[in-house]
């Protein structure tokens, strides 16, 4: 199976304690692509401007993502940049130009349109909605948003909440969402309102995984440093999803605990530096290391 | 093998936003005991005042607790008062009144000399000292502290951190103890310092236990309704060196990851209600049942 996303290829201006990055690639469709593509083909539905370089493009065709969905329009690419605190858990947006991003509409082409494993990531959920809309019948779709949405676009965000299969949020944006401080309760309501799975990221204490019949809590991968955390969310979404697509039983919760894992794991190479520097360079056997590693931090004791 | 606890009995005030309890039976270890018991006989050194309700002591003692080191001093007893935000995460203190407690100068009995687990619960740490000068040959000694003692007596935490096997503090604690704002490196540090094993509380993220050669993440137990965390970590430190106490072999590494879990799963009883309500009601079957529920909740997949 192959999996598309729908979503943004950016500049990222980003300045940490440890650094900082001048207009390097970002966006969320590049994180979950380049993550993603360890398990399955995958497909870039986004926009850049004519000013996006060409390396950029080559790095991710080099990493055999398909670009036939990556659309070059007049105007510059979209940029972002932002600051991060000291301890990382902070970040202020210093800068936010739409350019190009500002009219996208996303057309999807025949391949796309058979997708069966769609990642929705974070832009206006009108459009996250007219994407649905073009793809008749997929087999799993996983919804990203941030509070943004959340505050401006409810009832539209709601449309497209209702029609997605595995929602993920952070624990913040799950309280927001649901007007629930406690993290079970918003979960029960995300599960409510539609989709089968809602994961909850909560940057460095993991993830939690809530199915309608079973909770998964996934630790993070331990680093000593943490470079850049930009980007882990779609990164996470990438090895999720990524996983999955290739899996013959996705939903089965096995799987989707397994899928977690990878997720987290595939993440924690993207903040170990900035861009995707490091994310680029993972291989699959670092990153079954990764797993195995996660998979003992966990470990209760052999069940039963 | 039996536990003692050194540390406070109290009596608490709290409001929270569901609630609030008035001079409720607290201290570190009432609720250390009452987690413990179900484990290991479990013996108190603390002191109370006169005005000390007998139905308090009539609990401890209906649970199997030995009081024979609790201490009637003439005076009042040390009485805690506060409140909790919203989201329960963020504390303050109302009143601290030390009464007693203020001239507590923990003298050990033969028995309590005698014992093997030792907790030294969140006091001076040059109380913490003395104590350890009076037990020749403990074999494990848990240590709780807080940020109070870490900016006031560095010197004298120092000191009995050196001679503690297990250290106790929550993620901010570990941070400012150690200047190290990634929590792996404030492990590794507070290992280098003297102790095999630190166990880093983090709330609802759990606690992650660090070993000489192994890492463990605990999720805690999910709860919809969490109506008081007073005393959750003192109950944890009970179920964990509780359950070690009652192993044949506390050093071993599936031993204390186990122990990690009771501590959690005995903490999980505490938060659902004021005081030692809900905690001293909790019988083994409930205990055991909780721990198998983590064990799922962290299952990543059977082990190859």
């Amino acid at each position: 199976m192959s999996v598309t996303v729908v979503g943004s290829v950016a500049l990222d201006s980003v300045r940490t304690p440890f650094g900082e990055a001048t207009e390097a690639l970002g966006g969320s469709a590049a994180y979950f692509a380049v993550a993603a593509r360890h398990f399955v083909p995958v497909s870039i539905v986004a926009v850049v401007g004519e000013d996006f370089p060409e390396e950029h493009v080559q790095l991710l065709r080099d990493r055999g993502v398909d670009l036939s969905g990556l659309e070059t329009a007049r105007g510059r690419t979209f940029r972002w940049a932002g600051e991060y605190g000291y301890d990382l858990n902070t970040r202020e947006t210093l800068r936010t130009e739409l350019n190009v991003f500002a009219d996208f509409k996303p057309k999807l082409g025949e391949a796309h349109r058979a997708a069966r494993f769609l990642f929705l990531a974070n832009i206006h959920p009108e459009l996250q909605h007219d994407v649905l809309e073009q793809v008749p019948k997929p087999e799993m779709v996983l919804l990203d948003t941030m509070n943004y949405w959340i505050e401006r676009a409810p009832k539209e965000l709601d449309k497209v909440l209702r029609r997605a299969d595995v929602v993920l949020v952070n624990d913040e944006e799950a309280r927001q969402l649901t007007k629930e401080s406690n993290l079970l309760k918003a979960a029960r309501k995300i599960l409510a309102s539609g989709p089968s799975i809602a994961v909850i990221k909560k940057g460095e204490h993991g993830c939690l995984v809530h199915g309608r019949d079973f909770l998964f809590a996934a630790p993070v991968f331990p680093l000593e440093d943490i470079v850049d955390p930009t980007g882990a969310g779609d990164t996470f979404a990438g090895g999720f999803l990524g996983y999955l697509a290739a899996s013959e039983d996705p939903w089965d919760e096995k799987e989707i605990r397994r899928a977690a894992v990878y997720g987290t794991v595939l993440a924690s190479f993207t903040v170990e530096s900035f861009s995707l520097r490091r994310l680029s360079l993972a291989t699959r056997e670092e990153i079954d290391h990764r797993f195995r590693e996660i998979r003992r931090i966990a470990e209760v004791e052999a069940a039963l």
